[in-house]
């Protein structure tokens, strides 16, 4: 079940045509088994198939299919008939982890939704999806959905990136922040830093909610608007921030947008300010790390103009904005990477 | 971009859960690479984002995309921005060979509209698809897309299977044939064989196009109606067939159901004659090799009471039906399996 996994021999392979034809049955499986909870279910110990599905309310036939299935790359293990949880189960699927990020299924089954073939076709046709950008109640979704994928990335950004600059405490902006995972995660690692975070009203609501579980109270703020130059409801920043995230947030634009959006970004900057951009970045051959490199068609699917930027375009963009400091951090074992901007 | 491929370390790993969560775009991709001929265009030779998406009729920041894209598993290779055929896309999705099994992205493109996980959810609650196996109008579109994924099979069977049993030629029943490709194969490769193919009138019209294509003329019959015992349609067989096929067809069918079918096949045996069964046939285990495996949940996905049998409950069904000879063949590298059976 090759599927985006290169062909181990170069031998022609129709095995490799066939499993990435029908890789779509990979996130209906995945998803209904996070909804099912089975993952949580196996937390306990092994069970077979009979035992696992009275669990979780769902016939022996059905559950050993999926939990077979899901057996074959290795997220469930198998042993004499019972069932158990792999590793990675166990600390990314399993509810009971703090580290779970099941809710993460539902963007994805979002997503999925609304990818078609047809749909693949008519933006790789136009270069870009000509309906834009996804719509307000989609980011409700996403961030419902992806603030628990965000908060690997957050932890690492406001533990090693953040915390040293905010020691004296500090104002803190998290542009387009969402579900606020970034912004939340800086506040908590930093108790004297106030954290603002702006973006559409929608979401702020669900950013609120998680601030408000984190106890942060009256450090955290809300700032409704766009920080987008000449879009809609953009908001005016004073040069007031001494770090400034933006995270996840400029592969949805083309480069020319992005720069106007770093160089409104740097304005609003205090002096001795650092802005932290957080991103997938592929190799300068797009092709490589894989993640990194398929994240370029998600956001040709999803944007009018998005990409998975290279450093190099990164860079440029940074430059022309009027950056001239630069640090790239690697974020763990995660995909994405954060780049220290300093003016 | 791990998918359906084991972790290579034990270690938990997230971005084997994200892959996985977003696998649908590699259906999409595919689909769409093939239905704008993506590989056919490149099989001159290597070409640039911009050549490329000029031959295709698509974008350059598309095309770089989506061939991008194509090479993480290795589909397509990319050597200082231009990209070339990979042994696999040379023979299998370049229409210009005679291998090529482009056509049949019309079928997993069927199938993912199909698809979601609140379809999955469902049927892995009931133990199987409520609403029954697929559509009349669905098997015309497997017919026309499939067969060219059958003629790999085919031709291994017809060659080293049926030929030295038909030696003095023969009638051979091609059972649910739909495109008609396995019983063609045959009757191509075995001269004085006559070959009837029994499935649903709609279906049978491709399989009389497929077998006038092949210059079969009168050796080439077609029968209406269903060999399924007690099914609507079905028909009576006399006991005059020297070899009959059975191929990708009981994965459909509960174990109680193959074992009518299966006996009714028997019975239409003349004295001598033999069966070939093909089908997925996972290990023991269930979760090995990955394919056939894999194909459990397909089947409870899109059938009442399908499954993916292992070699042990097949020769349950067969015996029970009243064969007693039982030979397993493998076929080449493909990840279905030929059995041969006689009385």
């Amino acid at each position: 079940m090759g599927g985006m996994t290169p062909s181990p021999s170069d031998a022609p392979n129709p095995q490799q045509v066939m499993a990435m034809l029908s890789a779509s049955q990979q996130t209906a499986a995945l998803v209904a088994a996070i909804q099912l909870d089975m993952f949580t279910a196996l937390s306990d110990g092994p069970l077979t198939a009979a035992a696992l599905g009275k669990k979780i309310g769902a016939a022996e036939r059905g559950t050993r299919s999926l939990a077979d299935y899901l057996c074959i790359p290795g997220l469930l293990h198998k042993q004499e008939d019972r069932y158990s949880l792999s590793p990675t189960a166990q600390v990314f699927l399993n509810r009971r982890s703090p580290a779970a990020i099941a809710d993460a299924a539902g963007w994805w089954d979002f997503i999925a939704q609304q990818t078609s073939a047809e749909r693949m076709l008519a933006v790789v046709r136009a270069g870009g999806n000509v309906e834009g950008i996804a719509p307000p109640e989609a980011w409700v979704i996403f961030a419902r959905s992806m603030g628990v994928i965000a908060r690997l990335p957050a932890r690492v950004i406001a533990e090693k990136i953040a915390a040293p600059l905010l020691a004296q405490g500090g104002k803190v902006l998290d542009v387009a922040g969402g579900h606020g995972e970034y912004g939340i995660a800086v506040a908590r690692q930093s108790p004297q830093a106030d954290v603002t975070i702006l973006d559409g009203a929608p979401v702020l609501a669900v950013a609120r909610e998680n601030a408000d579980k984190a106890g942060l109270g009256a450090r955290y703020h809300t700032l409704a608007g766009s920080i987008i130059p000449g879009s809609e409801g953009e908001v005016e920043l004073k040069p007031e921030y001494n770090l400034i995230l933006v995270t996840g947030f400029l592969h949805m634009f083309s480069a020319r947008t992005n720069q106007a959006i770093m160089a409104k970004v740097k304005r609003a900057l205090a002096p001795g300010g650092a802005v932290i951009v957080e991103d997938f970045i592929p190799n300068p051959d797009r092709i490589s790390p894989p993640m990194a490199a398929a994240f370029s068609l998600t956001m040709l699917f999803g944007t009018a103009e998005g990409d998975s930027y290279t450093e190099a375009e990164f860079r440029q963009m940074f430059t022309a904005a009027g950056f001239s400091r630069f640090e790239r951090h690697q974020l763990n074992e995660l995909p994405m990477n954060a780049m220290l901007l300093r003016p």
